[in-house]
């Protein structure tokens, strides 16, 4: 049986393994903390950095298959794999054009992909000609390694750059960039799964609500037209397309008043918006991914209820987790907990989350609200 | 957070882990044999005897709450366990009312269960006075461990008697019981999952169709009157609160031809027949069975679809097993593909499982035998 390893040991790793017991597929894990929540699931586990050439040497031994659970993994880690013979998706190629998102949109523009207007910036001051050029308000970003807004910071003004300009190269490097800001009426995701031989599959689009820069809601499907819709899928199939990528790619898109579909980014893994699959569709996407990864046939992407709606259980405190806090959310009738085996709670951190199918949205979001607001976090 | 052990490291373990993965619960492994599918998944494996005193003990060390895969393990390691002061579901008391044949049916008769008329025999010569009791052809069974058909022998007639006793004493020791031979209409079963607080409920009955003696279909809901499904959920509720089980349950039925439901028998764990509530119901089997041992709310029982039917997946030869031995199983759309990642093939060996929802269940049978049919084992 080959052994599938992944780079990461967090809820997407931990998901993707759940997915690999039901084909008795091993897995591996390569993560830098001890004791992460995929790694307690197999006995090939290395603690060591992504971009540890001794580590992933190591862990390069115990696979067959390499893939990852999030994008911030060095794409020259992923070549060094392949070059010893392995099976890597997301390729290094495909890495390298998407986990810079500067690359990753000009690599789209070039595809005649609507996106809103960016350009690189390397101090304050090309920020304030972007300005001049765009106009205000603008979003200046991390090109890597942000997430769950931790790389955005909106500028309403010349003189919010400074501050800004500190606090993203504080935490991100000196790599930014410049987007024009976009007043959205909502905003949109789609799961895209692609196999090794090109064959690509689409998930119905749902609808992401942010709070505090944090997905926080996922409505499925997103109460959209079909013309919304296709024009949405299309966009993602090329985006993943235009990358060559291979597996589950979650893309986002801003829908505008008029109807206009702009792309937002996308990453290169089984994503958050597509937690609901898990329940609410044929084949979840982290079947999926692993099927694409594996070169076998994808699976029906279909939903199997009328509405799904996911809720994440956010921290809301600094600690350690306690047993009981999903006791009581146990007692909500059909609400599909998922808690994620954490053992530390920070603000904001992502801990579990609560799936609930339904007739409606509404009907599905009241219980997932009502399951969500018994987890104690 | 609590860690649950699991004794047995097979199929029903490895789903049951599953399962816990979703609550990130940890859990620990105590099996026989290494490289167990369910000792994979953990990074707290023993490997050891169930009736090694040693081997509990070091497991006892690693586990707050203890549950078990299958009856072959001994009451008296459940109770050297509970003398630890964990917390073991089922406990020893239950496991001793149910994992021998004989007092399971005695504990059932003085419940007023109606079953097939039994009895405990010593020598050939008891099987002879029975026939005289009951008439023939009648069933030859081990008393404990049978599975699978391969505790049971009918005998048609008393020259059957010897090479029957033979067989079944050099597998299954000296413990035998005879039972009057049944002509049923159909075999039904009931999984049945009871709460720490007695709180307890059943999934809806399923027919279930062996081929030599092996569980080869389940077909869920069976096809029967609303009346006989009420009595048969009724006699295995009974049947598991007559020995104070808690945790998920299979209760083995014979439907008559005149609408008469006898018992058959029990076993006091996730089941063949309760795989299907993997993809067909809102909660599974196996995190049921989780929610029980653990104390928790028990989740709904009901079907998310008119139909579902489980195939199981047998082996056809001995020998290794070929990783693509499901490649082509995966091509069926809507067909949930489980395979449980032994190592080793062998005649009639559960090797796996397929699930096909439907709107009835010869749609959804079609198509699971049609996939079924394409893993080459």
């Amino acid at each position: 049986m080959k052994r599938l390893g992944i780079l990461g040991g967090n809820q997407v790793a931990q998901m993707t393994v759940q997915a690999a017991i039901s084909f008795g597929i091993d897995t591996a894990i390569l993560e830098r903390f001890a004791d992460s929540p995929a790694s307690r699931l197999t006995q090939y586990s290395v603690i060591g950095d992504w971009t540890d050439a001794a580590a992933l040497g190591e862990f390069a031994k115990m696979c067959d298959v390499i893939t990852l659970e999030n994008e911030f993994v060095d794409a020259w880690g992923l070549a060094l794999l392949e070059g010893r013979g392995l099976s890597v998706y997301p390729s290094s190629e495909t890495l390298t054009l998407t986990q810079d998102k500067f690359w990753q949109k000009n690599r789209l523009e070039a595809e005649h992909i609507s996106l809103p207007a960016f350009r690189a910036v390397e101090t304050p001051d090309d920020v304030i000609a972007v300005g001049e050029a765009f106009g205000w308000p603008l979003v200046l970003k991390a090109r890597r390694d942000g997430h769950d807004g931790y790389g955005n910071v909106i500028l309403q003004k010349p003189t919010d750059i400074h501050a800004a300009w500190t606090q993203l190269v504080r935490r991100n490097g000196r790599k930014l960039m410049v987007e024009q800001f976009i007043s959205f009426a909502a905003e949109l995701a789609v799961i895209v799964v692609r196999g090794r031989d090109g064959i690509i599959c689409t998930y119905p689009v749902v609808e992401t609500i942010q709070r505090d820069h944090i997905c926080h809601i996922v409505r499925a499907p997103a109460q959209i037209s079909s013309d919304i819709a296709q024009r949405a899928a299309a966009i993602a199939r090329t985006a993943v397309e235009a990358v060559n990528g291979v597996g589950v790619f979650g893309v986002e898109l801003f829908l505008l008043h008029d109807g206009t579909l702009l792309f937002n980014e996308m990453a290169p893994r089984p994503h958050n918006a597509g937690h609901f699959t898990i329940e609410g569709c044929v084949t979840s996407q982290f079947e999926n991914h692993i099927r694409a990864v594996m070169g076998w046939p994808l699976g029906a992407t279909e939903m199997i209820a009328p509405a799904a709606v996911m809720v994440n259980l956010l921290g809301t405190r600094e600690g350690i987790v306690h047993p009981e806090s999903v006791h009581h959310a146990l007692s909500v009738p059909a609400a599909h907990i998922h808690f994620y085996g954490k053992r530390v709670v920070d603000f904001g951190r992502k801990m579990g989350h609560v799936t609930v199918l339904g007739a409606t949205l509404e009907e599905a979001e009241t219980v997932a609200l009502h399951a969500a607001n018994w987890v104690d976090l």
